[in-house]
């Protein structure tokens, strides 16, 4: 089995992102079939294949046109320094939106204060050309940056420093560390082929299936909601709609009586449906929602 | 960590009631993250905190103020003698809508016939002080009340006589216990600290709070469905409807039809389907329901 | 505990089927509470009564009036020459819609090309009874048709020939077999007993309950689509619904807009939400479906 | 892949008794490596290949020589009429060492309380054969003897009577059966294919393994116990020992004292360490067992 | 089904030490089967019976006679102010063998810094009479001991001071808490009704059950050591044994050769093993111990 | 936390190495507890402490001198180029004792029959420095050699070839790749740091783990065996036994007969059983091993 170039070729990343990527395609219309034995998963779309890859290698693949399109985490975009088209960015992996950072550390009781006092020492790693660029950029010779296959911060204390990533700031926090300075900030994205992208039928897919993705991205925080209102109050509900959005009045047969419709955020809603039964509305519901495009 | 009284705090019941409370409070539009090592959940609301107690001491930390509100049995508000307010009944952690009776129960080849036969004997209950104020009150001097562990109804030919909870009886059966009286009978409660409830802006939040929690419960048990009908048969297919619903007639662009909807109960639809069909209803559709106030 | 003929019997499918059927069951509105313990499984509807028998046991307990409608694949149906009502076919438990296929099979390297072939040899199978009529009607002799308890494919090898169930033939090709011929085609069907289906009664709540399981099964693979348009562009909007389907057109209280509501596949949304977008809809949003009668 | 006459052909019970037997083979000194995909699992004797069978059909592979010899249950080498060579019993599959009873049983509260009742009646059953010739022994006559497809004491009320299998009876009291007859008792056997058996080199092996085998299923429930006692206290502490073992004295450097070492069942253990320790002996210790042969 | 009192009784705790007791009796020489369903789990020794109860009121049963002897810790004999004979300590259900300790704890901030303070003061604790006998024995006049269902170190901050358990002090500490006094150590004991030790048939089977119990223990942490050493280097082999164990040395065929074993822990052994082979001990090897009576 | 260097300090390697590493040790007679949480397991020994690597890094650490000894493939030794001491080889991981080899690959249908038919091409790896050194050696020049972050065989389709692990081959099989050549064979080992083994109480100790640890291994595929015989059957009984072990042969009591122990492999205990019962063995038994030094 071999990638087939008249298809759009899709790449997954393989890892914690695997199972998070199929669940949102399936919310978006696609059925993404992946045999624990292939690295090539069935997609229930005749024009489009595709293929696993871990977020490292993703944007490799994609710049050398091995696949089309891929979703991977920007960071390991820069350290392959691959030229490729960025789509967009796409936040549905993690609890919550904080981009990554991969920050330069030590431990609390070192001695070393800034960058340069690194000079000559050890780095560990595993983003290593970006770490070359770095002290390359800053003129500041480092004696070796060695590759960390995993648990980088524990080797803060047996080297001289590292370059690992954070979200939340726990884990160094856990490991007593001290952050010197922060090299990359990193989120999720679609990236694409230069070649593909130039490409008008392959561009417009590649376009429909962001903007699928991010509508099921947005669908996931809000709720749709919906009311009966008595025309004279209709004025104090609406009153107590949030602004961005603009509610949905619909004429019903009994004409006393409007129907209201509005879609709003989960977080929203619990403060809104009690001040619109307050306010006079009645046989209120919400519904969930599949997918919203603005 | 302690509780913040500038905060409105939460109780949540530790146990067999933990997770469906849970997720009561996240289809209520609450996300409330329990650790496994940790007594205080997150609470995604900056305006509340929560902690977790048993079912069993939960309204003594409510009368003592150490939490503003939560949820647990009225029978451990009795057991406690706890004086606290009581916001409104939960029903949604059992599979039956039958509360919890709390009897004295004797084997079935016991010569012990009525509770002033237990006079001078052992009893074994969870409910200790329960079981003390019951026999005082009939004045039935009783030997000893002993506490305990579980597995009550195995004791009850190991002493003279328990007093145990049951739902529909099935383990009083299978035991082959014999019934002498009910002294409690008991059900999910939200109950509030007497100062909270006084507090105008803590007792509007308790109140929102309990509405979207019977919404939330309302809707488990309902849909929402939605019809197309010829405008000349729509006295026909609004008599099928059940005579509790109003069902929401909508104008539509071809006027010689209208659309109707309607929220049923589950086991009402299933019977209206079959029939708004025959009755012309065409595009027929139903989707779930997230929270519903009347 | 026996089968009570005042209610309305249903036969379960135990085996693979039995978690695919209970689900449908459950988005038809019915609860069906299946204990691991009893072959009784209970059904939220005092009118009906279930049991649980193999799907390749079920039709002979249909004819026999042991229950009067039940869920089975049409391959037992024929194997046991049942006389049964078929009340319709059933497309929900497999990944693919293609019917299974019951075919007569021998090694690709067997010197054997042909039905007639295999006269005086010994055949393998699940269906004897189907195999015996298949090769009397064809006059071919069979020295034994043994009945084989599972791994079917495994013994083409070791007698003759075999007569072996497959859906899409991948487990044919893996063992390297050869088909001769189809001896039936069967997918997923309710059967009812004939006297159920003469009284009035029984056939109309069976008639129901058929229309409830389609309704559901076709939700599945439909959702619902709503979006606001500009009353001037909505020729254009509805130029690109696809044209089995009629769109709801809704009056706003903002008279230069309308609301559009349509019902599709999946597998259409997918394509027509960029399209719609493009087109100048605006708060486009689907939500689930639980059942949708045509 | 097929079966190569060369070796000695095995078959392996698929099913409830597949796992005991492939760790019944590796602690008898074969690893046999089944593999989730395959019905040939490897063992790791050149001399030897294996197939996995249902216990249901093995004996007919075995008599029509696919195979050499096997292990199942002896019911269905009767159900199957097989003529083959039974080499031995191995009771290794079960908690108690009860066999296996088939039973002719009907409702408690059926009107039918001998075999004879059951004239022109119908039987459900899993040993069609079996109780065919058990009722035309007798000169009963049988309406129709019904293959029953699993869960049989369930039918037992739906049509006239079942012959089902029973260890201890406890599932036929749970489902309120009286037992008319035992048409069969089993046990699990070791069977050998006529031909094999007159084979010299085949027969020793068979022989070997069946040794093997039995020398850990009794090695399971025994222990080797050791103690050293005073020269003096030998008698006493021989005296304790079971009749039936002949323990094994060991002379010592120092000729104060000797080593007594004696294999002994693990329930005679618990009621000899006590004793033994009494009498005399001293550093009394067990230890585990892999096989015994006596 | 109750208690026969002509077999001996046996009290089994629920909750976390039930397995490793199972565990436990059974490398003894009993096999007890626990139903999930029952209180009565079977043991297959025909003179006895055996109950389970939660550890916290086994001594109450023992002391009553509802059983005659049972397991559990000493801290709720302690608590239950239990009458009842303490047949012998087993340590066998934790990773170390450091008893249990009740502390009586404040957080660290307290102001609180010896019991006496606690004058006035609320305390939360699973052990009530414990803690109430405490403060009364040395005049501390206590507000309230309430009883605390779990979780008790999160109550530290709640009220004035808790009494809870500790086995590493790894909890206290996580939690911030101050210990101020130790008020009782508690390990697993075996403890028997008075009239049931004092009857000569019943207390020989207690204390043989003992002796087996306490040998299944010891052998867990022992190993056989076997080893061949010439007659010359015997005197330097044994050099090396360490005292407390006295060798088995033992003649063999071969006049220049003895055979030496002894029983060893398991963590001397790798110390031990590399100085054998060094002083000239050949084919050394180990083996794993069922029970070892000393 | 940090390492002691007053301590003898272990490398466990993290990976699929690690469960097996700490069963071995266990086995060994060292406690190992890995917290999910830490990289610095406990081990029972206060003269040693651990850290955990991953296998690919393992000898990086080893040679920089961070810890004193550790475990890992030969493969990544060779890879980082590690200056370090091969203690011992360890064949303990994996179901065949097979080494594992690292083969240059492309798939069955390339034009690419020879490595020197690869110039200029790209390779896909994890064994980047390896690779690049089999080139160089060959003077083949090669466009790039990029890391592979695994599924390297599915690349191979993608890119020119790669070099890959192989242990049975059925992967290379499975991918239909052919092998061009073999750059390195592999398995596990216990390296050390050059100055921890230069010392004499660190080398040791290292020493005697080995020992232990290769005792260990040896256990697991040998048994004792043990059997009394006739006096004047014991030259036919020895005659059988295999040349390599010399049986111990043991006095008894009854001066007829003596006792015959001796160490076997697993596979040889099956042949050796049955010919020593027909020689006139009796009570043959065998038992299981914790660890055997030579």
């Amino acid at each position: 089995m071999t990638t087939d170039p008249s298809k759009l070729r899709l790449g997954i990343p393989k890892g914690s992102l695997q199972d998070p990527t199929v669940d949102l395609f399936y919310r978006s219309g696609y059925r993404i079939n992946v045999s624990s034995r292939s690295y090539y998963p069935e997609i229930d779309d005749p024009g489009m294949s595709a293929m696993m890859f871990r977020s490292q290698e993703m944007s490799r693949y994609v710049e050398d046109g091995v696949i089309d399109f891929g979703i991977c985490g920007h960071d390991w975009v820069v350290e392959n320094n691959s030229d490729v088209h960025e789509v967009c960015e796409l936040e549905y992996s993690r609890a919550t939106s904080n981009p990554i950072r991969w920050v330069l550390a030590v431990p609390e009781e070192s001695d070393i204060h800034k960058p340069e006092d690194l000079a000559g020492g050890i780095i560990a790693t595993e983003l290593k050309q970006t770490v070359k660029r770095y002290f390359e950029g800053k003129n500041i010779p480092i004696k070796k940056i060695e590759f960390s296959w995993g648990a980088t911060e524990v080797k803060a204390r047996l080297i001289d420093g590292i370059v690992d990533c954070t979200e939340t700031g726990s884990s160094l926090r856990a490991n007593k560390l001290r952050v010197l300075d922060t090299l990359l900030t990193s989120t999720t994205r679609m990236i694409a082929n230069h070649d593909a992208w130039a490409d008008p039928a392959k561009r417009e897919k590649i376009e429909d299936i962001a903007l699928l993705l991010q509508g099921a991205i947005s669908a996931k925080s809000q709720v749709g909601l919906k009311l009966n209102v008595p025309r004279a109050k209709l004025d104090a509900v609406l009153a107590q709609m949030p602004s961005a959005q603009s509610p949905t009045v619909n004429e019903l047969a009994d004409k006393d009586w409007v129907a209201v419709e509005v879609i709003v955020d989960r977080t929203v809603e619990r403060e809104l449906v009690p001040k619109l039964s307050r306010a006079g509305g009645q046989a209120i519901f919400s519904y969930p929602l599949n997918k919203i495009i603005p």
